[in-house]
């Protein structure tokens, strides 16, 4: 029986989701919990939809994983649906919370069924840092232009050759992506950007907020995003924003 | 000369605003960092606009201070909204930063001054808890109706006897208070409340927000409100919200 479970943490005390020797991944974090609840009766292995890095946060991270005792299978197929309060239990003061647990078919794959991903980023953009959104956005001083940046953001759109805005360390064979939805506005004290696409390269939303940060900063015009589609350089664009401002809100299938 | 500080703090570390033997206090912290940036010059004194409760946020409490010493208010006078930087130099890793720091006129009075007080208060409505927002919102998690907690939040406007809306513990010799606005909106997963009056009455907005509450969750009507204004007993309203929901916005002068 293949269960479905969303997932929400706060990224600050965690080594990303993937599991790595020594270090504490949120993956581990909930399959130990998971692990916990079945007495040990199954090894579990989760499955993310999207591998956030050292710091990101989620509100909307998706994973799945099987239940092969088929005693187990029964006993939560009727209360799937409590099977995350269960969870839950074991993740007090983790960071980590079970927002949903679901039924679902075989074929799904949390990462390879994924047709959609959001992102939002958080900017906190005034003088002065904020402590109460300190480890939730990303501080920047100086004033930005939200309307400039959400014109350049809009060059984006459609499918490019993202070279220029992903990891160096990016290890993806084609740098082609299709980006669904951008947008930037202001709310307050707050720049916020909104991305979806089908897929994304690494740190590719990083990349692309601290690109246009600097467009927001009056350091370049919006046509500077044209410009490092057509080159493709993969130094050219801009520094990469802090993990703490950025959130997997969303995955759709 | 008088010097006017607006100051955001993370209340969770602290025993509320004002000083107490033996407890950190937001007022107690923040004077001590004062007299670190003029070197023991001055003894200095805050004079808080709200003496918020242990737990409670701030995004724009108010604050003054003089500067006796003639040659340090000299040096300042050219910089005063470089002092806000120098404070805020030693407050890192408190959950305190002064936002601003202006030159007020001898007869401000952070407290008596203010004109109108600023309250948010914010729930986070859904059936799991949050980790992003863990100290930033009250869990609730049965569904609120938020439009009928704005219709009953109405009949608090205006000037009543709010004896009914105060802590046990308050001793304010006048149970009047005149609410100037308050309103109660769904933001996604958020219910908040916005509530600003010259002044409130020891745990007044919590305990309005705890009644309002109870009231979205059906347990009782809107005119429930109304009934307990006539009523005027002290201990007939609903439960006090729990702190970390609560944020002084901002004070008028």
């Amino acid at each position: 029986m293949r269960i479905k479970l969303t997932i929400e943490y706060d990224g600050t005390n965690f080594y990303g989701w993937q599991k790595q020797n020594g270090f504490v991944s949120v993956q581990e974090t909930v399959e130990r919990a998971i692990d916990q609840v079945f007495g040990g009766a199954e090894n579990v292995e989760l499955y993310g939809a999207g591998r956030t890095d050292t710091g990101v946060h989620a509100l909307g991270q998706v994973a799945h994983f099987d239940i092969f005792d088929e005693i187990l299978a029964d006993t939560w197929r009727q209360n799937i649906n409590k099977l995350a309060i269960a969870i839950n239990f074991y993740l007090i003061d983790t960071g980590i919370v079970i927002v949903k647990s679901e039924i679902v078919d075989d074929y799904f794959h949390a990462r390879f069924s994924a047709i959609m991903r959001y992102y939002k980023y958080m900017i906190y953009n005034r003088p002065v840092r904020s402590v109460i959104y300190a480890k939730r956005a990303w501080h920047v001083a100086k004033p930005l232009d939200a309307a400039v940046m959400n014109e350049a953001s809009k060059y984006l759109l459609g499918t490019h050759n993202l070279n220029a805005f992903r990891s160096v360390h990016c290890n993806a064979q084609n740098p082609v992506r299709t980006i669904s939805e951008i947008a930037v506005y202001r709310d307050d004290d707050f720049v916020n950007m909104e991305i979806s696409a089908k897929s994304f390269l690494h740190n590719q939303v990083r990349i692309t907020i601290g690109t246009l940060k600097q467009i927001g900063e009056g350091k370049y015009p919006p046509e500077y995003i044209k410009e490092l589609l057509d080159k493709q350089a993969r130094t050219s664009a801009g520094v990469t924003a802090p993990p703490y401002g950025l959130y997997l809100t969303k995955v759709d299938y």
